[in-house]
């Protein structure tokens, strides 16, 4: 066999994922070296703490603080962002990208606040940006919806996007724990990011949503033009009322592209979805997309959606393609001709907003119990032209009442309209909750 | 933008899935072009009949009966052969590598049969052989293991891969009917293969399961060395029995390989699994694939594994591969120096057989119905070392009886053993019919 050429690799960040992907390579090298026809050199490894003892054994010159010894480095084929957030990460990628390297990156936050600017720096400088990662961790939904589906067009992708989220649903559905206990649970277990909003208020899994929005359909969307809600607000009743409905609550990323219209609804919130759909059997901390595309019809992955070893094996397999790429593959979806190419895809493409969303719809809402709030409160969505499918009502022990109605087919800003107005009643205590129930079939 | 490159395809075969390439290139062309940043053009579409009457139109001047159009021109980038058999495809297919073409194919009985020549050929003169949609058709179950899994070692690889029979067993599930009834539904809706064994008793299954078998592992399986049973002898009974064990009964293909003992398990046949497992929720002509990897873990694919537009939408994705191939990307798996990759990750791995494999088992018995009659067979069964986990008997009008009893960990060749030696009791009508319990976690 001849000799073959040696890739060489820079980690910035070497904490869970970067310690991963060095294990990883060292345990599969043989095979990995055998598929690529190349041979892989961590090179290069900086960290932030040259004195933290760390699980994976790094020969000691590897090891700088220094990411001028990555970035300017001329002999580094792959530059490996796993340091997250959006400060040094940002400058490293940037600059990096300015020098026309391949950047393969896991940082969600990133891509989705500065990617379209790393991007276009990509696109003229012939570097590369590859963040399979980046999204549902082990889950190949970025190589499957940029090559796998090529042929599609991209009617409806949704899924779930975020472990932790689904975790602590699954297990107030199981155990019938409240979200406060088993949060105590999950930050236990590490679960939890440090930054708490990104799991709970569903901003980690909205900035998938938004590379895959990017992805699917060129377009950029920013996290203040969608709807981005949490799981906070999600109640044992809901999930209760929901199971005895036929319906599972999961914390959902939409992404619906309406080909007549030219409008692409990008959201992220809990919702109430039939358990005969396959996302609603993905459970516990694993993720499941579902794509469905003109040609292909619907197709579903699950996988795992985090950790060490999932992640790694997906920024793995970026390298992989980079590494194909040094070895003369053009860059998917970059090559020199089509810098206009997104641009051109999502031309005329509008972002749905509010007013174009309707569906059926879920209501708790908190009530003294009193003769007439039932009716009173029928009359109020009424006068919102809502109407009931079911009614559930629950007495509680200080005397108040839950009252937890589906609706018919209803308009999001006729539920926030509703909601506003039953705030204002006397019988009703504290805000109405509303979650969405979402059919795949009629988006 | 400056002028791209038109890549031109021959296409060998113009029946559905012939037929759902051409009307998919031509409904996406203008999104398909920009992603591939060059222009598709069907140049040649060769078939049996020209005077036959097809769903889209094509211009007269493309029509011919002669693959020598496509096969010896030099103008022809990307061969689609989409005739099927492993007739006339064999011979086309194995010239056109041996010119150094790229072949995309959806044949997965030419790959189980004369893959090992085919990639050898396509290795020594520099052609290609692309084959997503020969395995689970929509489904990028190929692309995931080659590249999206790369980092990954493979322990674990089952699923669905026939739509026909997990049709004909679904309905049998939900509707109470017999193997005969539904066969003859599946039937009317053109479900089932003009070879009806290719669906019924398993070989089409097989063949994907063989394919990925060498992708996973570089490893050729003869179809004869492994077991390989349809769904023929699955009753109504079995499905409910199962039913109410916590079990669905599937027609499983599984890969499974045991990296200590160097031993590949490849086998066809349908099981038992619990509902906990997603596969177990595939109904209907959906197929799945589990894939467990080292580094990843489990991830699961599921998505339609047959029709014109699925198998299309993954002759697409190979063409697109192609185009890029065509661009300058090096072959995936099949570099000039990689031409020992496959015999050295094979190297060693011998094929497991029978006295290898262990696992619970699902019995059915018919039986006269005798007093002592289960003590009986209790017995004949402790002989062979095989123990009750759960036993079922029920009443037949005739008067005879079926008992159904599922055992502990047992061995493939007691079971095979303890049926030979219950079929001679004469308290016992028939053939007894064993299934076996799969478990992901005990392979």
């Amino acid at each position: 066999m001849s000799e073959k050429r040696t890739i060489r690799i820079g980690l910035l960040g070497f904490g869970v994922v970067g310690q991963g992907v060095w294990k990883n390579i060292e345990n599969n090298r043989q095979a990995l070296e055998l598929r690529l026809g190349a041979q892989l050199d961590i090179t290069e490894v900086v960290v932030k703490n040259l004195s933290r003892e760390r699980d994976v054994e790094v020969p000691a010159e590897r090891y700088s603080d220094d990411p001028a010894r990555v970035i300017e480095n001329p002999d580094i084929d792959i530059v490996c962002e796993l340091m997250g957030g959006t400060g040094e990460a940002l400058e490293h990628t940037r600059r990096a990208l300015e020098l026309g390297k391949i950047v393969v990156t896991a940082n969600k936050a990133l891509i989705c606040e500065h990617g379209e600017e790393l991007f276009a720096i990509a696109r003229r400088t012939g570097g590369h940006y590859f963040y399979e990662a980046s999204v549902a961790g082990g889950i190949p939904i970025i190589k499957t919806i940029r090559e796998a589906l090529v042929a599609n067009r991209f009617k409806l992708i949704f899924g779930i996007l975020n472990g932790t989220s689904n975790y602590i649903l699954t297990r107030m559905e199981r155990e019938g724990l409240s979200f406060d206990e088993t949060l105590g649970d999950a930050r236990k277990l590490g679960y939890v990011e440090a930054d708490e909003a990104l799991d709970l208020d569903g901003i980690d899994a909205a900035h998938k949503a938004v590379i895959l929005a990017y992805l699917a359909h060129g377009k950029w969307v920013k996290l203040n033009e969608i709807i981005c809600e949490g799981i906070r607000d999600v109640s044992g009743e809901d999930i209760t009322i929901a199971g005895q409905l036929g319906y599972k609550v999961k914390l959902l990323a939409v992404i619906a592209r309406d080909f007549e219209a030219e409008k692409l609804s990008v959201r992220l919130h809990p919702a109430l979805i039939s358990k005969k759909e396959v996302i609603a059997g993905v459970d516990e901390v694993y993720n499941g997309v579902s794509v469905t595309g003109d040609v292909v019809g619907t197709t579903v992955l699950i996988g795992r959606g985090a950790g060490q070893d999932a992640t790694s094996s997906s920024v793995i397999s970026d390298i992989a393609d980079a590494v194909f790429m040094l070895q003369g593959a053009p860059a998917p979806f970059i090559s020199e001709e089509d810098e206009a190419v997104y641009n051109r895809l999502a031309a005329g493409l509008e972002l749905a907003d509010a007013s174009d969303l309707q569906g059926r719809y879920y209501l708790r809402i908190h009530v003294k119990d009193q003769e007439g709030v039932l009716a009173k409160i029928s009359n109020i969505l009424a006068e919102h032209h809502i109407s009931f499918a079911t009614v559930n009502q629950k007495e509680l022990d200080d005397g108040s009442a839950l009252i937890m109605v589906t609706t018919h087919k209803s308009n999001e800003l006729s539920i926030a309209a509703a909601k506003a107005a039953l705030a204002k009643e006397p019988v009703v205590l504290g805000k109405p909750v509303s979650l969405r129930i979402f059919d795949p079939e009629a988006v």
